[in-house]
């Protein structure tokens, strides 16, 4: 995505409430290609954001495109880690790195899932990364 | 309200984008204050936007204090329209005026619903407005 | 673009402020494609919107792709006024069209610039709109 | 301030970025109220965040009165951490917590400062925060 003007504050910096809007486009645009929407969907399952830790290591600027990274970080008995990075200038300059915690309710009884077999069946990538 | 940083872009002047937030904090204060929130949702009635037209007259920037000032324009068989007006440096400076014409929804069938009697009844300042 | 959550309001539905982002996006694209960015700055010329006029026609829902179309709908003396249309479903539902006016700045002086062969030299395309 | 429907997502909850500038509108409002404005500007001291950590506890919803509360964290040699809490229903009920680490830099060598004698005499409840 590129930065405009609108994306900036007084400073010509990109802020940090912006910022947040592109993480989860990222995770968004992660859960598309790997396919997770519709099997959460059909299967009841929400997942909503517990704990977001943002490093803010490099401004942006209008003119900058900036290309999110987002993968799984670790995975809990309640919860999944994402890491998601932001980089501009093609992948040479870190702008932030994010680690944001995800947990899973059902839709029904809004209770929380634990990160069972149900959960790994539908998002395999979570296998590797469960603790042994 | 007052204006912080992270409200302007990089010229320092707030955006395009957040006046329209700011207009409609003002209809939500307006409804408020005119005691028209339940008696609309009681009645199922809803309301929607069909045209917003915003004349920018002067930036505003980081620091200045704003008031929006909300009232009804006019009244059409279908639609009301408001007036708002944003002002800086205690109401002296005119930031922007706008039209914004409200067309009513029966929350039911999604249809439009004509400004009446039912309309006149829950919010009467509306009636020294009807086009006789 | 493709409506996410955080785009939406509690009805589903795109919010009034953001889809003033999606115009102003859809306006840098066009000055973008023209190649109007650097020949404005270098002439140090900056634009100021002066008038935006939306008539909201359709809700946008999340999953919905929107394509923004931006065109010169008329040049007056003193100012250019686009025509933005926002399209769902390939084109064939209108969401919005608004008018945005356009006003030029000499940047240093902060005067408004007249419609002249100086802009119509930077952006022949306002030339067949010019009103005789 | 008071949640409006244009704060919520399409689950009616308030959106993570719409927090961050709850949070930043927060810090604001610390720094005006602890006369910090002003001396940070006459020193050439800017200062930005450098960590932003939110834990999400409860959902706010349309209607919802929050109140933001902001201290002092902890006091390091290069950074202060904020400690901020929204809170609604009169403080009875957390929405959440989050650490913010701003570091200071110097607004003419954009160099950052040490969080010194001269942050100090600006900032005095600094000094009881400092770790010995």
């Amino acid at each position: 995505m590129k930065i405009r003007g609108y994306h900036t504050d007084r400073f010509g910096h990109v802020n940090h409430a912006r910022y947040v809007e592109f993480l989860e486009e990222g995770r968004w645009i992660y859960f598309e290609e790997n396919l997770l929407m519709s099997p959460f969907h059909e299967a009841g399952i929400a997942h909503v954001v517990a704990n977001l830790n943002i490093n803010y290591r490099r401004p942006a600027v209008v003119g900058d495109i900036l290309r999110v990274e987002t993968d799984i970080m670790s995975v809990g008995e309640k919860s999944v880690v994402m890491l998601q990075e932001i980089f501009k200038d093609e992948g040479r300059i870190l702008v932030l790195d994010a680690s944001v915690t995800d947990v899973f309710i059902d839709a029904k009884t809004d209770k929380v899932i634990p990160v069972d077999d149900r959960l790994l069946n539908i998002w395999p990538d979570l296998q590797e990364k469960v603790h042994p």
